[in-house]
């Protein structure tokens, strides 16, 4: 690894906006440079809004190519880490694209990826809230729920790359219908999708009188601020929603207790950010009631601490280890 | 580590019986010594047993415990890795009970305990089901569900030795009583004791004849060869129990699969080797209708090779491998 090459970029690729980050090998950003997406569904304009948010940055901080050891990128969908091609993204165009082999071409320096859940968790590991265990987990509750695996101090992928979906552990069976078409997942009982499609009932049936004035029932107004606007509101329902999510969200904590014996779980994510204590209190004690007491008792629970800088500063460390040989 | 030391043992303590192996240092099994426990629950007694035990299978064989290099046990609950100590046996009278040092001290030759479905993954890992795979879980339902996980080539215990409670993962919110005290684990609703509490139901409200003159409706009674004894003599409803408690082990296998992303699961214990196909067929099948498509693809469910043997081999492995500091 060049020495000469003092710093790393982190890039989080998000359904709506980018976020580059400038880095020094510490993993200490000193440059941002934040986009919004436009096209989201063309891939071809994205890859230029990429590269365009990139040469942004340095610009910014007027460092020059020549002077990066590489880009890490954290994707919102799965990816071929071997190839380097995104494989599919939900909110994104990008299917089967080939993003590293075509950004180092178009950029010069090394590119790598890795899934956003993972990236997230990965920053929280090397300089947030996980800062110091070895065994850990991340998980993040917004409108899917994303899971990160960190055991003995590595990201743990799985034999393909797709460990961790966590959300799509069934905790009712026959339960709810999930987004990914079976019933019963965690994410279908727990994530703000979930609340969203209570919430829609109760506008449409009286129950939630400010939520319905302020989405007319549309469960794509519901955002977490809109959900905090309608609880603030006195929606009492809706707030009877929340606590529902977050006492399900418990169970799959529990869950990832029992199967890990880890020394933490960090929980980010929209609705973390937004209720913060509220749905951790109540998430955490249906933990401490479900799992294994001697399991539950060494686990600390823990919030997010980097925000939007988790991905960014945790794909750079990946790209930095790969480079070394070691990620 | 003494190279004239040739022979390792391993041992599995059973809650009714111990079987003790001699094996040699690439692990093939030479001379094997079972016996009944007595007086199960006085720890003492069993304490003496297990020696006399050990010293009937040194004289079977012919060998002397200058050419042993340790023993490794597998023990049936939890245990203190770091000093020893057996915390706790549901079946057997140990209770904070330092059986390492007490049988070093006895035999003059190096002790390591493993917990016993740890072990049995491990044997299969080494000699079985699962050699040549990286990241694999092996589950073991019975009286309970034990779950032991081995990524990238290792045993992989958590923060504090408790790691791998596949059985106390809920996959029914709400739903049945676990021995645990919890409600919804995936072992109150696809062990074998789930299935007898069902099958008593049914043998004293006459759905299940053949089991009622078995039992008297006793489920001390119910073991897997009574399920058999009853299915095959016209005891549908005795069918049906076992066929949905295969389908809850299958949503099991569907969780541990989107988490782990394994390259493998092994099936053992009493149930499989009982009912074999009929029960793994249908767990398999409910695994591939609700694990994520694109993991469900690569991974294999495989029955467990080893029997018995398993924990003896894992149990005399993992010895070997913190002898040579690498456990």
């Amino acid at each position: 690894m060049n020495k000469d090459r003092k710093y790393l970029i982190g890039f989080d690729l998000g359904g709506t906006k980018m976020l580059a980050g400038l880095l020094t090998r510490d993993l200490d950003i000193t440059a941002r440079n934040k986009e919004k997406i436009k096209d989201a569904s063309k891939d071809e304009e994205v890859f230029s809004q990429i590269v365009k948010c990139l040469n942004a940055l340095l610009a910014k901080a007027s460092v020059k190519t020549a002077e990066i050891a590489g880009v890490g990128i954290a994707i919102p969908g799965p990816i071929d880490l071997a190839t380097g091609v995104v494989l599919e993204t939900p909110n994104l165009g990008f299917r089967e694209f080939p993003l590293k082999a075509k950004l180092e071409k178009e950029v010069g320096i090394p590119v790598f990826l890795e899934n956003d859940v993972n990236a997230g968790t990965y920053g929280e590991f090397r300089k947030g809230a996980l800062a110091g265990y070895r065994h850990v987990l991340g998980l993040f509750p917004g409108t899917g729920i994303g899971g990160g695996i960190i055991l003995n101090g590595k990201l743990y992928r799985g034999a393909t790359g797709g460990a961790g979906e966590i959300g799509h552990m069934i905790i009712q069976v026959d339960g709810r219908l999930c987004g990914c078409g079976h019933y019963g997942c965690l994410e279908a009982h727990a994530s703000k999708t979930a609340m969203a499609k209570d919430a829609a009932m109760l506008a449409t049936t009286g129950g939630a009188p400010v939520m319905a004035e302020l989405t007319g029932g549309d469960i794509s107004k519901m955002k977490s601020s809109v959900f905090a606007k309608s609880i603030e509101g006195g929606d009492v329902q809706v707030a009877q929603v929340l606590e529902r999510a977050a006492r399900f969200f418990g169970i799959g904590l529990a869950n990832c207790v029992n199967i890990f014996n880890p020394e933490a779980i960090v929980v980010g994510g929209g609705l973390v950010e937004r209720f913060g204590e509220a749905y951790l209190a109540v998430a955490e004690a249906t933990m401490r009631e479900n799992a294994m007491p001697s399991l539950a008792k060494v686990v600390k629970i823990l919030p997010a601490r980097l925000g939007d800088d988790a991905a960014v500063i945790g794909a750079a460390s990946l790209l930095a280890e790969s480079l070394a040989g070691a990620a």
